[in-house]
C-alpha cells in the first residue's frame, strides 16, 4: 500500500489537553496477514451497560436501556455468536464484573476475550487515581474470569498499561491509520493499537437519545440499511486487505429487531474465504510474534 | 431463551435523582402467550395533542401541529382500526378529556381501552400534587368514559398507581427488558410493566421541530421507510416471540400522507398467523391471571 | 371525512406568547372540490433569498447560499412552471422587491401569484411597526407588480390582513387541519386560511447550515429521496382527497442538481386525472364563494 | 439559461460582519466551454488533516481522525487519481507543508495543484496579521512545490489575494452562482471565483463527531448512498451543462470502506463525453483567458 510512504515515526502537533494521548506511533512496515488470510475481523462488544449513561446523568430512560444490555442483550450475543463458532472480545468495566457477573463468568467460559473498558467507564485525569481504577477493573475481571485482560478499550496512559501488563490498546483516540499500529509512551515502550472504526460502530447509527446532550447522535437506523453499511464496509475492507474492528453494543444490537440482522451479516461474511474471525488478543499476539515493536 | 439466565431481581445501582423510577425489577419465569400465539401486538397511541408542546413553551407551529391530533387525527385512526377490527389503547392525559371530550367517547364506544397518560403530560415532583394529578386524571377518563384507566404510560411512582387501583404501567423509563415483567414498589407491592420500545415509536421518525430545543429529533422520515421499519421491527419480534408494544400519536401517524402506509403495515402483519392484536389491558390480564407476581 | 365530527370551533388554550395566533377557527363544513377534481395542488415558492439568513446573522456562507435563489434559482423556477403550464403563487418579502426587481416584474408578467411573506422576514411584536411592516410590503409588491398581494405566509394578525384587504393567509403557525379553514379574529371576522404542510417543504429535507443554531436541520438530503417522499405524500393526499401545499424555496430547490427531481415529480402528478393545478389565489376563492364563511 | 437575466453586478445588502466577504460580484455573460466539453469537473481536496480539528479544541478521537488524512488517506487519493489518469486541486494550509511534506512532493510531482487553503485553517481578522498568514502559507507550498500556489480555498480578502498574485478564490462564502463568477475588490479589480458546491462536499455526509459542537453534521451516511447521491448530482450538472466543484477531505473519503465507491463514481462520470477533469487552475486560466474580466 502507497501509505508505507507515509512518516514512520511522527510527534504530531497535538494540544488538546488529553493527557493520555500518545505523542508518537509506529506504523509495522511491510504488515501482511499469515498465508490465506486476507482480513481480520474482530468483533468487539463495549459491555457499558447503564454505567456510560449514569455517568453522564441522563434520566431513567436512557439508564433503563443499557440496563436492558446486561440483563438480555448480552445473553443474545452468546447464543449468536455461539451457534456461527465466533469467539469475540467484550470489552468490560470492571464495576459490570460485580453488577452481572454470571454473564461475565458465561462469556469467558465459551471462550471470548474479556477485556478492559476502564473501572466505571472513565479515566481520570489524576495519575494516582487513574492507576488505582486500572487495578481495580483488572483485578475485578480477573476475580470473575480467572485471567488478567490484555487489552484495554480506553484512553489509559500507554506507559501505564504497559507497567500492568497489558498488551494492546484499542480505543476511540487512535484512529489515525486502519492496520494495527505501535502506539509509543515516553520512554520508547511500544504498546499494539487496534484500531477502533467509528464507521462500523453499531452506536453511531442506531443510538438514539431524547434526554441526551447534542452530542449524541440523534437517529434510530433501519436495521436493514445498518446490515448494508456494514456488509458494504467488509467488502471494502476485504478488498483492500485491511483490518475490520467492529464495535458492538449489547444494549444497541442486542434488542430482538436487530440481532437478526447482525446474524445475516455473519452470515454474509462467511461466505468469502480468507477471513480471520478472531479475538483482538489473537490478533496482538500475532502482530507482536510476528512484527515485534523495533526499539527506536 | 437465554436471557432467562439473567438475574431475577436485581436492585439496579441507579442514582439519576429521578425518584419515580422503580428500583427493582422482577423478571416473569417462563413467560410464555397462550397456544397459537406467537406475539402479542399492542397499537398504544398517545394522545399528547399540544399538551407537551404547551409545556415547553413551544410556538404556535408546533402547539398547532399537535392540535391537529385531536381534532383529525384521532378520527382517521378510529377509522383505520375500525376497519380492520384491532382494538388500541389511547393513553391520554386528564386534560385532553376536557378538550376533546367527544373523540374519547367515541374511542371508548368503540371498543378501544381508554388509559392514563398523566393530567397534563408531566408527572409532579411534589408528592402530593402528584397524586391529586394521578387522581384528576383517573375521574377525567372515568367520567367521560365511564370506567376507570387500569394503565398508564407515565413515570408515575409504582406504588402510587398500585394503590390507585392501577394494573400495568407502560412509560418510557422502565424498558430493562423486551417481555413484560414486574416493577417492585417499595413495599415489594408489584405492578405490571408492559415495555414501551422506543424504537418503533412513530415520533422518533417523523417528528421534526424548527424551534424545539436540541432534545427533538431533527428529522421528517420518508413513510415509505418508516413502513419498512415497523415492518422489519415485526418481523423481527414474531420471529423472536417477545412482544410488540408499538406507540403512536395522533398528530404524528394520523396525517393523510402516513396513515396509507400504517394502514400497510396492519395488513401485512395480519397475513401472518398467530398475531394477538389486543389492548394493553387484555395483555395485563393475561400476565397477571396466567403469571401472578410472586411475593418476594 | 370522519374529522367533519370534530368540534367545529374550539377555543384552544393556547398561552404561547405569540399573539398573532388565531385565537379560534371555523372548519368548513362538507368542504368538497369541484366536479372532477379530486386534490387542489398549490405549488408555493418562499422567496426568502438571504433576508431570513440575515436576520439570523449567519455568515457569508449562509447569505451566499439564500442569494442563489434571487440571481439563479427563480430563473430555474419559471422555465419550470412554463414548460408546464403551472401557475404558482411567489410570497415574497417586501425587500425582495427592492432587491431583485426583475424576477418580480417577471412572475407577475407570466401569471403567477405573488403575494406577501412579510416585509423583511419577521413579524414585529408592536402593534404600530406590524401595520408599518404590513403596509410597507404590500406596497412595494403593488408597486412592482401592478396589483395587490391577497395572501400572505406569515404570522401578521388575522385582524390586520383582513383591514389591509388580505383574503387568505398560509403561515407555518396554522396547520391544526389539512383542508382550508377559517381562522377567527377577536371581532369573529374570518380569514381564510390555506394550510401549509411542514412535510412537504423542501427545506426540512434539503437544508444545511454548518453555521446556524441547533434549530437548524442538518442534513443535505438525497434529491432522488426527496423525490420520493414528495411522490408519496402526492400519491396519498391524491388517495385522501384532501388539498397539497407544497413548499419550494429558489435557493434550495432551485439548484441544477435538484430541479430536474422536482421536472420529475410535476409529470408524475400529471399523470392521474382530477389534480387542480393552482395559484393560493385560485384556491382561495373558490372557498370563498362556495364555502362563505359563517358570522358566528 | 435565463439565470444571464438576473443583475450584472449586485451589491449585495449583507451586514454580517464578516469582512473579508466580497461586496459585489460580477456574472460572466455568455459563460461557455470549450467545444465538445458539456461540464467542467474540478476534484478538489481539502488537505486539512488534523489542524481544523485542533483549532476547535476537539479531542484526540477527533484529531487522529484528521491525522489519518495525512497518513493514509492522501496516499490512497494519489493512487486512486493516478490510475483514471485525474489531475486534482489540492488546498493545503500551510502548516501541512511542514507537517506531511514528503506528500506534498508527491501531489506536485504528479502534476496535480498544490493551492492554498490559509496557514493553520483560519482566516484573521486583523489586517496586518492576514497577510502574514497569506504570505506564510504561500512560502511554505512555494518552498515544498517549486512553485507559487494561485488559488484560494478561503475567505481571504480579494483584494489581498489579487496583491499577492493570486488568480482565484474557491471558499465556501461566495456561492450566489453555479458557474465561475467575478469577485470585485473595493478598488474594482476582479478576482476569479470557482463556487464550491456544498451539496458535493463529502464531509456533509460522512463526517460525524461525537464530541464536536452542534454545527458539526452528526451522521456517519452509506457510502453506497453517498456514492448516488454524487452521481445523481453529477447526472443532472453535467444535463444542466454548468460546472462540478466536487470537494474532498483525505480523512473522510480517504478510508478503505469508501474509497471503492469513489473510484465508482469516476469510473461512471467518464462513461459519458465532454466531461473536462481539470485542476482549479486549468479551469480558471479557461475563464481569464477566454472571458476576462471587464472594467466597471
Amino acid at each position: 500500500m502507497s501509505s508505507d510512504q507515509a512518516p514512520d515515526i511522527h510527534r504530531a502537533e497535538r494540544n488538546s489537553g488529553n493527557e493520555h494521548f500518545a505523542t508518537a506511533y509506529r506504523r509495522i512496515a511491510g504488515f501482511h496477514y499469515p498465508p490465506n488470510i486476507r482480513l481480520a475481523v474482530n468483533f468487539t462488544i463495549d459491555y457499558d451497560a447503564m454505567l456510560n449513561r449514569r455517568l453522564k446523568q441522563e434520566p431513567a430512560m436512557e439508564l433503563s436501556q443499557g440496563e436492558f444490555g446486561g440483563r438480555v442483550g448480552v445473553w443474545r450475543f452468546l447464543e449468536l455468536f455461539d451457534r456461527h463458532g465466533i469467539r469475540a472480545t467484550f470489552f468490560t468495566p470492571g464495576r459490570i464484573a460485580e453488577l452481572y457477573p454470571k454473564s461475565l463468568r458465561e462469556i469467558a467460559s465459551r471462550g471470548h476475550e474479556v477485556a478492559n473498558h476502564m473501572w466505571e467507564h472513565r479515566v481520570p485525569a489524576e495519575a494516582e487515581l487513574e492507576q488505582d481504577h486500572l487495578r481495580k477493573a483488572t483485578a475485578a475481571i480477573a476475580g470473575i474470569c480467572g485471567r488478567r485482560p490484555v487489552g484495554s478499550r480506553s484512553s489509559h496512559t500507554p506507559s501505564l498499561l504497559i507497567e500492568e501488563g497489558y498488551l494492546y490498546r484499542s480505543g476511540y483516540g487512535d484512529i489515525a491509520d486502519e492496520l494495527p499500529y505501535y502506539l509509543l509512551d515516553e520512554h520508547g515502550r511500544a504498546l499494539l493499537n487496534l484500531p477502533h472504526n467509528v464507521n462500523i460502530d453499531d452506536a453511531m447509527y442506531y443510538h438514539f437519545s431524547w434526554f441526551g446532550s447534542a452530542n449524541h447522535a440523534q437517529r434510530l437506523g433501519d436495521p436493514e440499511e445498518v446490515h448494508e453499511v456494514f456488509l458494504s464496509a467488509f467488502r471494502n475492507l476485504y478488498r483492500a486487505g485491511t483490518y475490520m474492528n467492529i464495535c458492538l453494543h449489547n444494549f444497541v444490537s442486542g434488542r430482538a429487531l436487530r440481532i437478526a440482522l447482525l446474524e445475516r451479516l455473519i452470515v454474509d461474511m462467511k461466505r468469502v474465504p480468507g477471513v480471520w474471525f478472531a479475538t483482538c488478543e489473537e490478533v496482538a499476539n500475532y502482530c507482536l510474534d510476528r512484527f515485534p515493536p523495533r526499539i527506536p
